[in-house]
């Protein structure tokens, strides 16, 4: 697993809340990061919520800013050769693929890989990690992916997780089995 | 003027409205990239205000909030190595030192360049370009800087351009003179 410098991409997570993004993601970083350092990226939706898009509320258009927003800053690394990471829960097909058209369209061509974390919202509300189905059930929080605001899952993503069947670990593998292919 | 290839650096020019701060900034990243091609990042305030602050005004917040974005954006692409040349008013002293902190606690330790784009408010008043001053004065724009808002000039920039005196072409070059001590 070294050597693992990898062409410019953008591998997207994208999946409900408490699907296991983030962790998945960071723990994909973390073996990455063994081999190439620096060159690589990692944007959390939260840190990009406190660093880009602070203000911006969960309407659909407040959504399609901070994602767009994400994939401008996204575009921007991979045209300078590093690779991203983001976790973010992108509900919106159409918003995706505008972030995927922009990152392919950078000079070089960069590659996006989407990766659909999937767990189903009952999965999801059983886990609950951060109490934020409890309160969104309760009504206490509006526009709550999965509960009271789409998801529209991916259609033709790079890789798929099922992260209620698999381990952590495998989930983990699955990513970087897709990514040797990218290897510079 | 060739092998141009900069330390990471994060290049602030800083202005009013009209002190030539995109013209200087567009020409300095052209000479440049002759050199250095891709690893150079030109932000302007406009692209930049389009990208990553659509909905913010210009409230001491709002306009601290789209500094701290651009800057939080250059330390990004100083971390992956890339230069960076922002053309933003970026009126508020206390945020370009916090621009700055940032920029230079990234990881192998980011240059920061401050240029004071020097010109007098009777100066932009007069050329007037984008005839933004004349609506200003007319009380058709609010909070404008150097009229009804405030531009807090740079005590110690690195480097200081008067636009009023000289060319365009003075202005440019003494930018490359300066950076020539951050070749790689």
């Amino acid at each position: 697993m070294n050597n693992w410098n990898l062409q410019p991409s953008c591998i997207w997570f994208t999946g409900l809340s408490g699907a296991g993004k983030s962790t998945v993601s960071t723990a994909v970083a973390d073996r990455l990061r063994q081999g190439i350092a620096s060159e690589l990226e990692l944007l959390d939706g939260d840190v990009v919520r406190t660093n880009l898009s602070k203000g911006l509320g969960f309407s659909r258009q407040d959504r399609d800013t901070n994602i767009l927003r994400i994939g401008w800053v996204c575009q921007l690394l991979v045209k300078h050769h590093a690779s991203v990471l983001t976790a973010a829960i992108s509900p919106y097909r159409t918003t995706r693929s505008e972030v995927r058209a922009m990152v392919e369209a950078t000079a070089g061509g960069g590659s996006f890989v989407e990766v659909f974390v999937n767990a189903s919202v009952e999965c999801c509300t059983a886990r609950d990690v951060k109490g934020l189905y409890a309160r969104a059930i309760r009504g206490e929080i509006k526009e709550f992916t999965g509960v009271s605001d789409p998801y529209q899952a991916p259609e033709n993503p790079e890789i798929i997780l099922d992260t209620e069947q698999e381990t952590q670990q495998e989930s983990v593998n699955k990513v970087l089995d897709y990514l040797k292919e990218y290897r510079a």
